[in-house]
């Protein structure tokens, strides 16, 4: 494993930490605390550990899912240890003898050395967990959050060994070279985006480009869960994971000449899409906070998944009531699962997606392959794809089972997740991309549709709505006066009618002109899909501490002379 | 034919339209009005009639939709005809001639005589307009309100032969033996159901039985568009007819023994339901005031139309893009369609049903067959099928083209029906069915869950929450202070998992207890779905004229000591 510069979530470890020396807890295997956590036991996965268990192979594949260890950084405390027994010193040249394709596995954390070797085939997260054998486990702590809970600082305690070699140490810290940047393999990214956080990447496509039928794909948003996976064409391979065990793999090579290559055109939008406004609107979300820009549309070309999973074994035709999850790991550590209706249904369109717009997958989204979930939430469409598990259960992914869901608008984040359903379709979403004003003068000239033979200045509005699930958008009311007083805009027809797939995947634009001397302070839109499915007015009702899927009226101020939309 | 007493809609009948002579206007088949109001020639109605023009047949085969003609009823005016034409006298016995087996069909209107043979074949409601040859056409119009304007009275008028001869009326009018009674064939009903409309019948569940999860057969909402007709197990049929045209006919013993047979819970919905809110929150809408009983929750039982589709020869399984929808007949004359992708999903669960609860159909309810689409707007279910057309078309019917559609708030009556898509899936919906006090003394035999172990008096409240498409109810929010503030119902589980079909087509029921002293004046219901749709809390925004899909929080006042919900 490649040893890199400091990561930058390390600049904010806490100095001070190294002195301490806590006792040994007893071991946890299966305690209540670990079933508390994950529903059900991840038998698939563990299978697919023991299988995959050969040198060389341990990074590269199969990476998915969650931490279970944590520790003891940032502002949160340890667990207190008064009681000090003999500490091992343990050199960090030994340690870095433990990686994943030793026979035992140790790694660091702060300057306490662990020995997780039985601790792996029995990891929820699966063998992600073996990136970080032989060295240090901190950069991920701030990207699997689910870690920093007192039962998860129990189990890792139990399989403490000793302390770094104080010789090993540099200001009380180990040593910067030691640490591995997991997001070397980052690309650089197009200057329009609005970006929420550089590690992982999340950044928002910018109006400019929202009122695109197409966005391309260097606007495209970004929502990265983690860093970016060093994937090749060549080396990259697809498993399909059947529920008898049975397992078969497809090189890139492969998938794309045995099956047949289909496109369809589709939105991918984040939950968190216009997460701003619930928090401007109601209250403080825990969330990034994404405008109206976590929403883009794209062509993506593929294969079906549903003609791979019946290559492979899996009777498409034929379910049997015990299968009920298609789970889809990526080869950075992510997991998703979708029900299997959807992965299988003719008309659900579900790829696996090797080109978007016509050009191979940019690496931000997903190069060489991932998949392509259209009507659902986009956390579902897993990029860098090497793993398909046919399974009774959903992914145990804490994405899947501990985020990406709603609750009331009066439960905080102590909650227990397992009472609201991970999200997958979506409601109805509409926004307003651009407000212009256009003089009396230009009308002629603005490309716009003379909607009304309107004379006089105008105010030109344009913007997008969307629904879950391919329900097509059967009406967008826009009002200019907050809300008081309604008319249709005009839905364009970007799609001659039957393309784009089986159902309304991709998003609609839409567009009106009303006079100037209409316009009021407040422009607001909402949508309504063919289910008659409506966007809500207010917010506080809606309001979810996760801030997801905001779907009330979008609500733009209107200032004449300025047309900025942020 | 039977002729019967006068029949109530007769007794409005305006005085003093007898004496109107109008000259006789040029034919006008195929002229651009007819066009206007059925965006495709029906070419499959058309085939079917002249299929079945056999003696006999005529009438209890295929009829279907609606009727083209009107006249000069109500507060209607009739078209201007100053310039009078020598009139031909016309005897009641020589209309009685050209009834629908005759060569020649005549009807009467008012006391004006049509013969209107040539027009039977184009008549975009098929040929249930033989229902009135031979007789008077009156009785069908405040049903098939769609001819009531200028076009349809020109196209009336093009088929006048003479006037009704003076000496068969009394006092001006056609002898009321003359006046075929649709409706004597209707059942006696349960005095419990709240009747909006005795002909047709139109009736919503009461309270009281909207609280069971089965709603009793007896009790079940009763919406019928026309007459119940007269129908029989053995006379019944259903005829099945392809793209190609092809036909196939099953008896009801065919149907029962040929065919698998299964059994769904669903509740059926209204597209009127709660229209008495939105009338009452917002503005007076077109339509019967339905509170919330016009939904109803049963066991179906019955064949899929999938499998019985397939037996007829449609390939269900390799759908060509040229297909669309299935259209059905009722034998009263009703219609409607439902996209073809619903009509043979393997997961759509639509039914041919001949059972409900347990017992075969009542006749309200479509003995001895109807259709049953789950998820779908209760009016694509028809009862009463006789006949199904795998067409390119949705159905011609005015309850498809001009009837249940939403159109936006600021939109009146004077609308282009064409341009909304017709109600298929519905939006989330839910409503409070029970308010009730229990004192202290009384919680522990209330049989009622001691939700969060409250001590003291309480306020329990039930209600249902539903969705279309068979998306589940996830969460519903209760808010006991008219939406200030919320907590989570209990759901009730009435099904086991996977029991019921293949999605969530049953309602939801659920429950709440809250302590006397947080009750407030006034509580609200929302529900969310598995897509996360929710209901909006005003009503203005989303009027529409015909008061359809009224889905907006659902409000009831509370009056300590009172329980009762209207």
């Amino acid at each position: 494993m490649m040893k890199q510069r400091l990561h930058p979530f390390l600049n904010i470890l806490p100095k001070g930490k190294t002195a301490l020396r806590p006792r040994i807890y007893p071991r946890l295997h299966g305690s209540p605390c670990t079933r508390l956590l994950f529903t059900a036991p991840n038998t698939h996965r563990s299978r697919q550990f023991h299988k995959s268990l050969g040198p060389g192979l341990l990074v590269a594949v199969g990476l998915s899912a969650s931490f279970i260890f944590s520790s003891v950084v940032h502002a949160e405390a340890p667990p207190k240890h008064d009681d000090v027994p003999q500490t091992r010193l343990i050199r960090l040249s030994e340690v870095e003898k433990h990686g994943g394709d030793a026979e035992t596995q140790w790694i660091t954390k702060g300057t306490r050395v662990y020995d997780i070797t039985e601790w792996i085939p029995g990891h929820p997260g699966g063998e992600v967990i073996l990136r970080a054998a032989g060295g240090a486990v901190d950069s991920y702590w701030d990207i699997f959050t689910i870690h920093k809970k007192q039962e998860v600082y129990d189990i890792l305690d139990s399989y403490y060994i000793g302390d770094v070699d104080p010789s090993d140490l540099i200001d009380g810290e180990v040593p910067v070279d030691h640490i591995d940047n997991p997001f070397k393999n980052d690309p650089i990214r197009d200057e329009r985006l609005i970006v929420h956080s550089q590690y992982p990447c999340n950044a928002e496509t910018p109006t400019t480009e929202l009122v695109k039928f197409i966005t391309p794909n260097e606007t495209f948003y970004v929502r990265n869960h983690m860093w970016v996976p060093e994937t090749s064409l060549k080396g990259h391979t697809i498993t399909i994971e059947l529920p008898n065990g049975d397992e078969k793999m497809y090189t890139m090579e492969e998938l794309t000449e045995k099956f047949q290559k289909v496109s369809i055109t589709a939105a991918l939008q984040c939950s968190g899409n216009r997460r701003k406004d619930m928090s401007e609107w109601s209250r403080q979300t825990n969330g990034l906070p994404w405008s109206i820009g976590g929403i883009s549309n794209a062509v993506w070309s593929g294969v079906r998944l549903r003609d791979v999973l019946e290559d492979a074994g899996f009777p498409v035709n034929d379910l049997q009531d015990a299968v009920k999850h298609a789970q889809f790991m990526g080869a950075e550590a992510y997991g998703a699962s979708i029900p299997i209706d959807k992965a299988v249904d003719k008309r659900g369109d579900v790829l696996l997606a090797y080109e978007m717009n016509g050009q191979p997958l940019p690496h931000d989204h997903g190069f060489p392959v991932r998949v392509l979930v259209p009507g659902n939430v986009a956390a579902r469409s897993v990029k860098w794809v090497n793993r398909v598990v046919v399974s009774e259960e959903e992914s145990p992914s804490q994405w899947q089972q501990r985020d990406y869901k709603c609750f009331g608008p009066n439960v905080n984040g102590n909650v227990d997740w397992s009472t609201a359903p991970a999200i997958q379709e979506m409601p109805v979403q509409s926004a307003i991309t651009s407000l212009r004003d256009i003089s009396c003068n230009a009308t002629q000239d603005s490309g716009l549709p003379q909607i009304n033979d309107l004379k006089g200045d105008v105010v030109a509005v344009e913007g997008y709505a969307y629904s879950g699930g391919g329900r097509a958008i059967v009406r967008v009311d826009l009002s200019a006066d907050g809300g008081r007083t309604w008319h249709q805009a005009q839905l364009l027809k970007d799609l001659p009618e039957g393309e784009g797939g089986h159902k309304a995947w991709a998003w609609t634009r839409w567009r009106s002109v009303i006079p100037r001397h209409k316009a009021g302070k407040c422009f607001v839109v909402k949508a309504v899909d063919e289910a008659y499915n409506t966007q809500a007015g207010e917010y506080e009702p809606y309001y979810n501490f996760r801030g997801n899927l905001t779907s009330s009226w979008h609500k733009v101020e209107y200032r004449p002379g300025e047309s900025e939309i942020t």
